[in-house]
C-alpha cells in the first residue's frame, strides 16, 4: 500500500453509491479504505435534500472532514467520493475531486483514476473552440467533451466523449438522476461493483472497500464498459467493442490492499505466489532469514520464506505515524522521511546473511536507506530480492512515473544497481514469472497484464507523450537482452 | 460605509496595480481601504516570479490573510485584488474574486463591481454551444465572451465582450502582459485612476484606496472607456461610443467612504449638503437636537444641524467591533444584530425632541429598532428625516435589491411608514433635492446621477429582469404622485 | 475607547451574572460591548449542568468564539467573563482570563481589572513558602492569598486576601455557590451592578453592558466594598473602612464607551462639557472648523465647537475595520498603522485653520501622524488642543504606562512638544479645568478622581514601584510650575 | 504497540536531550518514535537563546506541530518532551506535558510516564497547605512537593520529593541548569540513556528513539536511581536503596515498539519467544494457518508458527490510517472502530482452522469483533491462542486499567470467555511461561518483572486504591486456582 516508504504513486481512488441514505457515511468509510491511493486531497460530493453538494480538500480524509458537520451536511440518498495523489497539476484545491460542474439546469460530479494520454491536445483544441477549464488537471476534459458533444442524451454523449479520450482511466460521475462508471478499453484502473443489503449499488476501485461498508462483491467492472445506476436499477452497456484486459501489474505487486481482489485474483495470494516463484528463480543459498520491506513486502517475504525453507523473520519495523514534517512528495524529503518511517531490529539482524525482499525499485532512494539501515545494525550481508521485474519504461496510464531518468532500471544494468545499492547480491523476478505468479485468467497478451513499465510493450498508441518518449529512449538504449531475461 | 447598521449591501470593491515592486503589499492596504465595500471573501492576484498566483478565501481581509506567509508568496510587480458581498451566487468559495483562469498559454485573473442585466441569458447560451462554468457568479460570463470572440487579439476580443455584456460594471482584469478596466457605458459603478512616485498606475474603486497607498490620483474612468496599462505606459480607448454619465446615487448618499470623491464630488461634502437641502425642504420646528445614525448618515446630521441652527449631538453609539455571531446576512439575524451593534445615550436624548438623520430606509427593521432604542432612553419625541428619497425601485447595477417586496417604502406610503417606524414625523429628501445637492457637473439626465431605485427610471434596458420587473410593478401600483413629488 | 488611533491601554473589561438560565450568552453579549477594553484575549466560565466549564483563546471574543458550540457548552445560570489587554505578562494563553482554579473539592473562576503595586513581593513571598502559580499575571496573587488564609469560611478569607493587596483592582469571583466582586479601597476601577427582569444580577465594568443585556442601573459598587450574589441574594459589605473615591480621570477622558455612566456622571456628556472648557481655557481665535480624532475625541470636539461657536467638521475618518497585519503592540507598528486606520479628507481641510481636538497625547507618535495627514491634505494651520492636561507620571493602578519615558509630556515642555508634532499652536487643559468639567460629586481629593499621571499626586502608596519610580523622578526633574499651571 | 485495535493504554513516552544545538528538532524526531505511547496530545520545552519556551497541544505530534514556526521557535541546546495518553484527568490543554512552571526566578519544566498510587491523598494535604493546582494530573503533585521542600539545593528537594511519591513513575525535569530523569524503586516504566557523537545525552523511553536520533545506547536507568545531565557531564546517584527491579511486563507484551530493547531484552524477541512457548503450552493439532492481530501480535504469531511448524499467513490487515471520526475514547466508539482498522482476507481463511494469536484480552470487546470477521471471511474454526496469561488485576503504576470491571477475565472464566468470544478453543500462556519466555536476568520476584494484573501479586503497598480495590475484590472472588495455573 502506497504511503509507503517508497516513491511510487498512483493517483486516486474512487467510490460511488446510490441508493442509501447514509451515502456520506458509507463514502466516508469506503474511502478511508481506499486512502493508501491518495493522501493528498479527499473530496464528497451528495445529492441532499438541500441540493447537490460538496465538500473537498487538501490533506488525508480525517483532515479534509476534521469537523463533524462537513460530514452531515453531505447528508444524501447518493454520493461520489474521491481521495487523490497530487500529480503534475499541483497541490491546489482546483484540482482535488470529484470535480463539481453547476450548470443551469443541473450540477454534475466527475471523478477519475487514472492518465489520459490525449489529455493535452484535447484541451488544446478545446480551448481554441473558446472553452475555460477550472483545474490544471486531465480530468475536466472528459466534461467538457460530453458538454459539446451533438448526441442526443446524457448517455449518448458520455459514450462519444468516452471514445474521444484515449489512455487508463476508471472514471465515476454523479448526475442529480443516475451515478456513471466507466471503464478504459484496457480496464487498467480497477473498478468494482457491489451491492448493500439494502439494495443500494456501490461502484469503487477495490474490493476493500466493498467489504468494509458491508457491500456484496458483485463483479469487475470491464474494460470498454459503461456502468449507470438509477431509481430503476443498474444497467450496463459497452461504448466501444475494440477492448483487450491489460490490469495494471503494479496494482497487484504494489498499489492494491492485500485483502482486495482483481478481476478473481486476490492481491495478497497473489504476492506470496510472487515471492514464491522468486525464491525459485533467485534462491539465496546462504541465507539465514528472510525480511520484507513493510507492509507492502510482507506477502512476498512470506511466499520466499516459505519456498525457501528460510526463516521468515521482523527485520525492519515501520512506524504507524506520519512524519508530517516531511509529507512533501519531493525527492530531497523522500531520502530524509525513510529514517522516520522504517527502522531495523538488531537483534534480529546483527550476524545474519539477509534476504530481503521489496516488491519494486524505483528511483532506488528508499532501498539504499534501509540497507543502511540493516548494515547499521549488523547485518552480516545483505541479498535484497525484488518480487517484479526491473521498472525500465514510464506509465502513462496512472502510475507517477512519466519519464525514465526517474528509473533506477532505466539508467543502470542489474550488476550496476547492485553495487549502488551496497547489496551483496539482487534479483529481480521475470516477467513471466510475474505473469504467472499473479495468475489472471485471460487470454489477452501478457495474462491480461499491463507489464508496458517492465517490457516497453505499451497496450495502446502513446498519443501526446510519443514525442518525448522516443526522444527519451533514444537517448538511453535499453538492455533488451536483459529485458527479456 | 457598509457593515453598518442597516441591510444595503453593494457586491465588490476592486483594486489593480501594475508596475510596482510592492504590488501585493499595496493591494492588500488598498482593499482594506475598500473593505466596506464586501465583507464576505477576498482576494489577491500577482504576476509573481514563480508565475500567476492567486490566494482568496471567505471572510474579511484580515481573516483572508492571517499568515503572514499568504501575502508574502503574492510578491511581485502586478496584482488585483477584490473584496465581496456575497449575493445571489452564495457564499461559497468558487465565487471568491478575482477568478482566475488557467489556460495552456497564459493566465488571465478577472474581478467585477456591478451586476449584468442579461447574464443569465448570456450563460444560457454559452452553455448551450458547451461552456462550462466555474462559479455561479456573473462575472464568468465576460471570459468566456472573450474566448469564444472571432477578433483578433486579447485587446479586440476583450473590445467585443465589453460590448455584449449589459448593466453595470467596472471590470478589471490581469493579464501576464497588462491590467485592464472597464466602465459600463453609463458609468454606474465608480473606478478611478491614480500614479504613485515610482511611475506604477493604480486603478481602483475609490480615491480613498489611492490615498491609503500614496498614490496621486489621475482621473476617473469614463463611461465606455477600456484603460489598458502595461510596460509601455497607460492606454486608453472607448470600446463603445454610446454612452452617458449615470452614476450609482446611493454611492455618495450611502455606499463610498466620506474621503472618496467621485466624478469631481467629495462623498462626506455631498452628504453634507444634502442634510442642509433635507433641512429646508423637511425642517423640524420644535427639535432640540440633532443625532445622526453613525457611521454613514454623520455628514447628512452635521449639514441638517448647521442649516436648522439645532445642536448637533451625539445620541446613538456604535461598536467598532463585529458580533460575528449574527454576521450571516439573512433577515431574522439582521434585526436582531442591531442591538449588538448600537446604543443610546439615554443622558443625552432623555427628555429631548430628537430629530434622528438617516440616509436612506431600506426595509425598515433597522430604522424600528433605533426608534425604540431612542423611546427607551427617554426620547419625548422622534422626528425622522432621510437625506434621499423613498427607495421605491429595484436595482439591476449591483445594489443588493432586486426585488420591490423588500422595499418598505415600495410597500407602504410615507404616512403608513411613520406609523409603522413609530416616530413622530417622517420626512424624506426629494429627488430633486438630491440631484441638485449631490451637485455632479453633468448634463446627463438626474445630473448624471442613477436615480432609478427612486424614480424607476432605469438608463438601461432590464434584459433578463424586464419581465419579473414588469409582474412585480403589476401588483405593487407605486403612487406616482409622491414618487413625483 | 480604545483600539483607537492611540497607544494608550487599559488591562480588562470584567463581566458577572448569576441566576439566569442563559448567562453564558448574556456574558458573551455583555464581553461584546465591554471588548474596547482588551482585544487580546477573551474568556467565559461558566456553571454548567455538566460542572464547571471554561472557555478561553487570545484574540477578539468573535475570534474565541468562533465555533457555536464554544458558547453553547457554556450553558448554565452563572457565568464570569473577561476580555484582556496584554501587558508585561506576555501574550501566552495562561494568561487569558477568567482563571480557574481546580480544586479537590471545588472549582473557583477569578477575573481581574487592574494592577496591583505589591503583587511581586506578595508572589515573592508565596512562593518562599512553596506556592506555585500558574500564570504569570498578578492577578493569581489574590487565589493564593485565599488558600492559605487562616481565616475560617470563604468569605473572610477573601476579605483577608483583600486587605492584603494594594494598588488598583477590580476583582471578580465565580464560585460554585456565588458571584463575588471587590472593588480596591480607591475604586480607581468602574464597577456597576444591575439586574435583569427575571432577578439576576449583573456586575460589570461598565453601565453600557447592562444596557446590552437589558439589567436595570441599580448602583455602583463602592471603594472597599464586596459584593457577593447567592441564590439568596445580593448581599454587600465592607472589608475595609479606609477608603477614599479616586475613580481614574482616563476612563472618563478616554477609556469608557460614551454611552456608559460612572458614579452618576455619564462619560460623553463629561467629554463636552471637557472640550466647552477646552475652548475657554485654550481659544482659538482664527480657527475656521473644529475637527476631533475619531472616536473617542468627537465629543470634545462637539463641545470645543458648541462653546468656540467654529462650526464642527469631520476632518478625519477612521477605518471601521481592524488592521491585522499591524495589530501586535510593539512600537514600530504602532506608528505605521496610523495611515491603516485614519484617513483626512482633503476637501474639507484643504486651505482652512484647522483646531484638531484630541483627548491625551501619550508617545505623540499618533498625533504626529495625524498632523501630518492633515498637512498632506492641505490644511492652512493645524491647533491642537487637548481635553485634558499633559500626561507626564506613570500609572500603578493599571494603565499600561509604568515608565515616563513612554510619556513626550515627561520629556519636553510644551513649547516642546507643540514643535515636535509640528502644530502652529498646541494647548491643553488645566487638572482644575478637568476635575471641574468631569464633575464627580465627592468630597474627596481631586473631586474623587485619581489624576495621578497628571500631578505626581498618588492616592496610594506606590509599594513594589516606589523604588524605580523615584529614580526616574530624579533623572527626569518635571517643571512643576507647568505641572500646577 | 498502542493505538492499535485493542483498548490498553499507558499513559505516556517522555525524550529529553541536553548539550546538542538541534535538540528541538532530535526531540520532535523521538517523540515521533515514541508516539505509540500516546495519542492524545504531545508538548516539548526547550531552552532557547529567547528563554524557556514551550509549544504544546491535543492531538498528534503532526497535529500540535503542524506549523514549521512552532517547532522553529523552540531551537535550543537542551529539551524535554511528552506524548501524552489521556486517563482521568480529561482531554484539557492544561494537562498535556510537559507541565511548565515559571517562578519568579527560575523556569522548570516537568514530564512524568507513570501513576503515582498516592498522588490523591499528597495533593489533599497540599491544598490543606494553600498549595494551587494547574492541572488535574498527579504529575504536579511532584513539583510542589520539590518547592515547599525543606532540604537546601534543587537536587535534595528533588530526592525529597521523589522519596515522598509512590508508585510507578519515570519522571523527567528540564531547569535552565540540568536535565535530570528518575525512576521509581522497582523500574516500572523503562527510561534509557543514550549519547549522540556530539557528546549530547538523550533520556527516553525506548531505545527506538535514541535510534532514530542516532544516539547510542548507554544503559538503562535503574529502579531508585536520579540521573543529572548538565554542562559538566552525566552524574548519577540513588534517591533510595530499597529498590527491587519489577518492569512492567506489557511493556514485553503490547506496549513497547519491537525495535525496542528494555534491562537487556529485545521486544520483537521476547514476544516471538513468548508465542513459541505459546505453542508448546497452548498446541492447536488441526489447525491450519497462524494469524497475528496486527500489528503487536505479528511476533507472537511468528513464534507459535515457528514452534508448531503451521503456516504463518496474513488473515488480518490494518488500516494504516487514523480514521479520526472515531479516535475518541469512549467505549461506544472503541467497539466500532475495529472494523475501521481491521479487515479479513477471506481467500486466506476460507474453509481454514485459524489459529489467531492476540497478545492479550483486557475487555474481550475487540477480539469478538475480530473473530466475528474471521467467520464472516469465511473460516472454519477460530483457535484464539493470547501470549499472556489472563488479565484479572488492575494496574495502578501506569496502565489505564485501575478497575476489574473493566477486564473480562476478571468476570468469567476462560471457558466462559471462549463462548463468549465465540471462538472455537481459547488458550492462555502461563505465568511461568511469560516470565521465562521474556527472560530479564533479574534475581527479583518474577524474573524482575510486575506481572500483577495477572497475579495480583503488587510489588508496592497501594495507597490511595487500597481501600477501593479490597471493595472490588471482595465482590469478585477471582479462581486463584486457575490464575495460579
Amino acid at each position: 500500500m502506497p504511503n509507503e516508504v517508497k516513491s511510487l504513486n498512483e493517483e486516486c481512488g474512487v467510490f460511488g453509491i446510490w441508493g442509501s441514505e447514509d451515502a456520506a457515511e458509507l463514502t466516508y468509510l469506503g474511502l478511508h479504505t481506499l486512502q493508501h491511493r491518495g493522501q493528498e486531497g479527499a473530496g464528497i460530493v451528495s445529492l441532499t435534500p438541500m441540493g447537490v453538494r460538496r465538500h473537498r480538500g487538501l490533506g488525508l480524509l480525517s483532515e479534509v472532514f476534521a469537523q463533524p458537520d462537513q460530514l452531515r451536511e453531505l447528508y444524501g440518498r447518493a454520493s461520489l467520493g474521491h481521495v487523490r495523489y497530487a500529480t503534475a497539476g499541483g497541490r491546489i484545491l482546483e484540482n482535488i475531486q470529484p470535480l463539481l460542474f453547476r450548470f443551469s439546469d443541473q450540477s454534475i460530479a466527475l471523478a477519475h483514476n487514472g492518465n489520459l494520454t490525449n489529455a493535452q491536445s484535447l484541451r488544446r483544441q478545446l480551448e481554441a473552440q473558446g472553452a475555460i477549464f477550472q483545474s490544471t488537471s486531465d480530468t475536466e476534459v472528459l466534461m467538457h467533451l460530453i458538454r459539446r458533444s451533438d448526441k442526443i442524451g446524457f448517455d449518448a454523449q458520455l459514450d462519444q466523449a468516452l471514445n474521444t479520450v484515449q489512455g487508463g482511466f476508471a472514471f465515476m460521475l454523479l448526475t442529480e438522476h443516475a451515478l456513471y462508471a466507466a471503464s478504459d478499453p484496457n480496464g487498467f484502473r480497477p473498478l468494482v461493483i457491489g451491492r448493500l443489503a439494502n439494495g443500494a449499488v456501490v461502484i469503487c476501485s477495490e474490493t476493500a472497500a466493498l467489504t468494509a461498508v458491508g457491500a456484496q462483491f458483485v463483479r469487475d467492472v470491464q474494460p470498454g464498459e459503461v456502468i449507470r445506476v438509477d431509481n430503476t436499477g443498474m444497467h450496463s452497456h459497452a461504448y466501444t467493442k475494440r477492448t483487450q484486459l491489460a490490469v495494471c501489474a503494479m496494482e497487484f505487486i504494489y498499489f492494491a490492499r492485500p485483502d482486495s481482489t482483481i478481476h478473481g485474483v486476490n492481491v495478497h495470494q497473489a504476492r506470496v505466489r510472487l515471492g514464491e516463484q522468486l525464491a525459485r528463480e533467485q534462491p539465496t543459498p546462504d541465507g539465514d532469514i528472510v525480511c520484507g520491506v513493510p507492509n507492502s513486502s510482507l506477502s512476498a517475504a512470506i511466499g520466499y520464506a516459505r519456498e525457501s525453507g528460510l526463516p521468515y523473520e521482523m527485520g525492519l519495523v515501520k512506524s504507524q505515524y506520519i512524519a508530517r514534517t516531511f509529507i512533501q512528495p519531493t525527492q530531497a524529503l523522500r531520502e530524509k522521511s525513510v529514517r522516520m518511517k522504517l527502522s531495523a531490529i538488531p537483534e534480529v539482524v546483527a550476524g545474519k546473511n539477509v534476504v530481503l525482499v521489496d516488491d519494486s525499485i524505483v528511483r532506488g532512494t528508499t532501498a539504499i536507506q534501509i540497507v543502511k539501515l540493516l548494515r547499521a545494525a549488523g547485518a552480516k550481508s545483505v541479498h535484497l530480492r525484488i518480487s517484479s521485474p526491473p521498472l525500465r519504461f514510464p506509465c502513462f496510464y496512472g502510475i507517477d512515473i512519466q519519464t525514465m531518468d526517474q528509473l533506477m532500471a532505466a539508467q543502470y544494468t542489474v550488476s550496476e544497481m547492485r553495487d549502488r545499492l551496497d547489496v551483496d547480491t539482487l534479483g529481480f523476478l521475470s516477467v513471466t514469472g510475474l505473469e504467472e505468479g499473479i495468475g489472471l485468467r485471460s487470454d489477452a497478451p501478457h495474462h491480461g497484464l499491463c507489464t508496458a513499465y517492465f517490457t516497453g510493450d505499451y497496450p495502446t498508441e502513446l498519443g501526446d507523450y510519443e514525442t518525448s518518449y522516443q526522444a527519451e529512449l533514444a537517448l538511453r538504449p535499453i538492455n533488451l537482452e536483459e529485458v527479456s531475461a
